[in-house]
């Protein structure tokens, strides 16, 4: 078995994109990812980070190609590309306007989370000192997501909301990136309960890597990656479960500043301490270094196809309907 | 005692504002209102709103004049002029900037209501299935308003949210305009509880005459308004309590519809029915009529002056500071 020869899907990119990460992504044999364009921005900031994607689409063809289908995914393997599929961490995007959705979906966006640390319109953060659930509006945005085919992300979503999305969803929901707390107690990170909830209703965890979610935080290294993975699986079968790494390759101090206050600039909701990726997985060439630890591990190749991205794919044509 | 010398005040007025219904302010004696310019409206929609205010004070210089503090509104009453308190039914028009309050507050928005009817990023209205509370940014806005001195309006707002906002706020609060649940049971009404517990913490209830919210519904009279103030009084004494009459004029339909959906276009919240209002109090022109009830009821000089207008003044000088 050859990395190259596998379909490797990350749940979650957050990096400051260019060409030299889009490099990146080749070196590191990535076929597609969910690659965030949207986090406190409303829906203008929002439709201009989208058109710079289509431009980023234009002028690097030669290393990426948008992804609407999961037979995008599978183009983009064969014509060696990394497929992006467009992906929001919040849904302050839309602002009021359930509408908007189908415009995004259109533009590429099949991923949406549900709330991003704080409460929104929607629901609420797993940051917020209360969650009172999935709002009415909720309701009526879930089910547009279901009716357009956008998979409901729960990574920062608080418990209740997470509950009520899971269960007012008639697709299946995921966590796209997140750690599992019987590892690492953190408010980002998900019980064993929470992470059997989603899977028995036919859902899917992405395991994430981010150090302040890992039981080593900065001293950890892709083996307590795939640790992690592990806790998961022995929890939640391997038929359910990929990975979202949460790479912020490329940022600094002011994009974590940004991120842990409330829109960007209010309160400051977490202090995350030095970002730095487990040895192994620090850039986003380094995915091989993956499958060489899960193969360490003694993984059978059927299960390092699915943790890498097959299960993936599989959730996405289940969500997207293609 | 003459009407015409009373210090007559409005806790709220959502009308079709045209020159017609300013020269029927005047024609009514009324010294100064609560108008609304924010329901569903974001920030520049809000900001569109107070710039067609501002053309109207220059247009309508004769009859109108635009209040930032008290002193403004007896200046109002010496000048036969009707003055004008710009106040929002909702938080929308903020978005999501912490900042812009104080934009608001100098272009003279002094009063704001936390929520209309459903949730926004503050807190939850009171249609809403369940009320989660104040939010942690509510909190920051709570702080903000008070320090600029915004009256928080609760009128529309959950009852959980209400009593945190009562609860968080270090000015007195106010309901502009509701009714009491002890008359007529409805979402909109407050409870005995209710109605206490802000007055017990120096707050406010300005009581409405909204048909829908009234004992005797489209059937009411200007005496049954002064029944239900009546019943406010014996429970909250007769120093914290005044008149919001919601007075609706020059709108029809349409606007009941946009009002009574979820962001103005979502999901149905309520059904009114017909808005017919009380007898003897259906236009901006009789208030007049409720000094006559009043005095029917075999009020007291001194109550009929507190209700009609100067016990709303005493609470905006506390919460305005001046």
């Amino acid at each position: 078995m050859q990395h190259r020869d596998l379909t490797v899907f990350d749940g979650l990119i957050v990096a400051n994109f260019s060409r030299a990460v889009f490099e990146d992504m080749r070196r590191g044999g990535l076929t597609a990812a969910n690659c965030t364009c949207s986090i406190w921005e409303g829906f203008r900031g929002t439709m201009e980070n989208v058109m710079r994607w289509k431009q980023w689409f234009r002028e690097h063809a030669d290393l990426i190609t948008q992804v609407h289908t999961t037979a995008d995914i599978a183009r983009a393997k064969r014509e060696g590309k990394t497929g992006i599929a467009l992906g929001w961490q919040n849904l302050t995007g839309i602002e009021d306007q359930i509408g908007s959705l189908a415009l995004f979906k259109e533009l590429g966006v099949g991923i949406m989370q549900i709330a991003y640390n704080t409460q929104n319109l929607v629901g609420t953060g797993c940051y917020e000192s209360r969650d009172g659930g999935l709002s009415d509006f909720g309701h009526e945005v879930i089910a547009e997501m279901n009716r357009l085919g956008i998979l409901c992300d729960l990574s920062h979503v608080g418990p209740k909301t997470s509950e009520d999305v899971i269960k007012a969803s008639r697709k299946p929901c995921a966590y796209t990136h997140c750690a599992p707390a019987a590892l690492k107690a953190h408010p980002r990170n998900k019980s064993d309960e929470q992470l059997r909830f989603i899977v028995d209703r036919g859902g899917f965890v992405g395991v994430t890597m981010f150090p302040p979610f890992l039981r080593r935080g900065t001293e950890a290294t892709v083996d307590d990656y795939v640790e992690a993975m592990e806790h998961v699986i022995k929890l939640c079968g391997e038929d359910q479960v990929g990975f979202g790494t949460d790479f912020t390759q490329g940022y600094g101090r002011e994009f974590f500043e940004w991120i842990t206050r409330d829109k960007g600039y209010a309160r400051k909701l977490t202090e995350f301490g030095d970002i730095i990726n487990p040895a192994g997985m620090r850039e986003i060439k380094d995915y091989p270094n993956l499958t060489a630890a899960m193969e360490k591990r003694g993984w059978e190749e059927g299960r390092i196809r699915k943790l890498m991205g097959e299960n993936w794919v599989r959730l996405l044509r289940e969500v997207w309907g293609a």
